[in-house]
């Protein structure tokens, strides 16, 4: 796969609050964004013949193609399992759909909106109940919401590594300093580590900035080949390399109790990484700004782990150092604000943060970025991850 | 794509009618037929990494994987859209996902059975007018089932061309003919032209031998690619090419005023064709086998058309002439029953039978059979083809 294929253009929707899109008809949505890369690439809707997404997804080609004007669909795909873990896996897909020949120009997208009647991150009602059997082994303990899974998880990294809430302080407040130069960002306001250690708990040890935003909006990034970038407007961003996936026990691992004690301190990302240099040639030394699906400030440190950036366990001294800070920071993290403070598109918009990072137009930019690993939610399974190159 | 993935293994639950696998474990059942398609590739388990499925398929890896026994999901995939339309597509996803290096060995899989309160065919229910706001503007009118939908578009085609009923009786019986010699085949009983032209009227002009069963079964089939296959005991099957998708407008087309002429007396295979035999570099005159997805009788007529077997309109003057039937046909076609008379599994078993042609196993076995046409299901966009060689 190495730098056969490129990311050639993005967009986003604007970005709003729970709910504020919600009476929005997610076609045009989607057309918003599609029309913002489409402009930026040099290419025209009728270029357009393959779509990959993920997620659940429902909205699919034989809505969007005749809707968006797009003649010609020779390639769909979705990568199974919700939340965002399936991010990068879609933009891999993409990818090996251009390198196969399948499609020319496929557009990764997704939109999100949240009704009055339900949130992703609230306890889960009775239809997500009846979907998943397992749920009744956990839910009569009071154990029913994301920030209760991964609470319980990184709890068991505090327990082996004595990792702190200073050190999940520092996630919070390094993204959100990030967040204030990102004129998009939503959660703009300073925040300080005494601030994020005052704010309510919601699901010990994660407090109030611990967890990530509740919006609205959508994305799409549009992947070519790398023959076909040459030609275009825009500067091409490589696809060094795309792993998805992921230890099948880690997928029922955050309820579940019979993995290897490994798993339990882990963001199920170690496999990937392991995969992802090596299709790059890499190592973690190269990566120079990485975006790392922020859900929970805690997976963040998890991720620094399995990508190798650091030992096993010392993720909290990793940060602690300085080290995922714009600009003087080994490894800046997040730099667009993240899930956390930015905006919650399911990931899309660390794969943009890093595409514009790459072209050097982020609004934190790492001088001289030359790769960027981008992560995926270690939510499910599949969970996915990318390495990108200018 | 040509010729460096393969099919290395294929496997079938049992057939039950409609309904009677409702109580079985759809997990169960998936792991039955993944078990003999590993034992004839030669395969584990543990060699698997990598999924691909289609039609709004629920049952994803992070149910499959532990439950199977599979401990790395390095590929995930499902094409959009309903019925059998993503057959070959999920096939052709699964051949770009090892070229790419996503995986090393995907399974294809796809489990179906119907429960007593709600039928593949039947007039939809309230869930699915919920889902498809279009259906407001056919619904009022009495337009509501596949049958009907189907029915619309042939008629067009005997009202330009002069197709009669007995152009549809040729299929049903040639169909049926080919089940009597597989054992498998759940409708094997002797059909003529005359009990087919008796049967009862479902939707003018499809009577009740026109229309596919609905039935209960599921089924594996492995890909790997041409070097890992060499290395295996089982005689490889080559994709040689795979389309996917369709044009934008054909979508719609079932119950749509706005498309262009020619679409209203085609199964919507006319560009698919077109990709499918530049990528293979081959013509119709090379192909040895069809296997064309046969909901109704007529859109096999109308994918012969598309396929370029014989010119526009020509398609019941073709079947006539005794050129589906095996052996003495020119084409032999849905040599193992179709969905009309083996099994309906949703495409499943056209790609299966391809398979077993050119291995040189099928129970009316084309002599030397080296190419074959797959076709999936010309009932939504992207629908999706495959040629196959020995």
């Amino acid at each position: 796969m190495k730098d056969r294929a490129c990311i050639v253009g993005v967009g986003t929707t604007a970005y709003g609050k729970r709910g504020e899109l919600y009476d929005c008809n997610p076609i045009d949505q989607i057309r918003i964004a599609l029309d913002l890369a489409l402009a930026e690439s040099g290419l025209d809707r009728r270029d357009v013949d393959g779509f990959a997404t993920y997620s659940v997804e429902k909205l699919d080609p034989s809505a969007l193609a005749p809707a968006l004007g797009i003649p010609s669909v020779n390639y769909s795909s979705m990568v199974h399992g919700g939340g965002g873990g399936g991010t990068c896996g879609a933009v891999a897909n993409a990818a090996a759909a251009v390198i196969a020949g399948q499609a020319e120009v496929v557009m990764v997208y997704k939109f999100i909106t949240q009704p009055p009647h339900a949130r992703f991150g609230a306890a889960y009602g009775s239809a997500q109940v009846a979907a998943d059997p397992a749920s009744d082994f956990h839910r009569p303990f009071g154990l029913i919401s994301p920030a209760q899974f991964f609470a319980l998880l990184f709890r068991r990294h505090m327990h082996r590594f004595g990792t702190t809430p200073l050190h999940l302080a520092e996630v919070a407040v390094s993204t959100r300093a990030h967040a204030q130069r990102n004129p998009k960002a939503l959660k703009r306001e300073p925040l300080t580590a005494l601030q994020h250690q005052a704010a309510r708990m919601i699901a010990d040890p994660f407090r109030l900035y611990d967890c990530c935003q509740e919006t609205d909006g959508g994305a799409v990034i549009l992947v070519t080949s790398a023959e076909r970038a040459r030609d275009l407007q825009q500067r091409p961003v490589f696809i060094m390399a795309g792993a998805q996936g992921g230890d099948s026990l880690w997928g029922q691992g955050l309820t579940s109790q019979n993995q290897p004690e490994d798993l339990y301190v882990s963001a199920g990302h170690a496999h990937l990484a392991k995969r992802l240099y090596a299709q790059a040639g890499i190592g973690p030394e190269d990566v120079d700004v990485a975006l790392l699906y922020d859900h929970f400030t805690g997976m963040v440190l998890l991720q620094l782990e399995d990508y190798g950036f650091c030992a096993r366990g010392e993720g909290g001294d990793f940060v602690a150092s300085g080290a995922i800070r714009w600009p003087d920071g080994r490894l800046p993290v997040n730099t667009h604000g993240g899930n956390l403070s930015e905006v919650y598109l399911l990931g899309m918009t660390h794969v943009i943060e890093g595409v514009r990072q790459l072209r050097g137009e982020a609004s934190s930019q790492v001088p001289d970025a030359e790769i960027a690993l981008v992560t995926a939610g270690p939510s499910n399974l599949p969970t996915s991850s990318l390495l990108l190159r200018r």
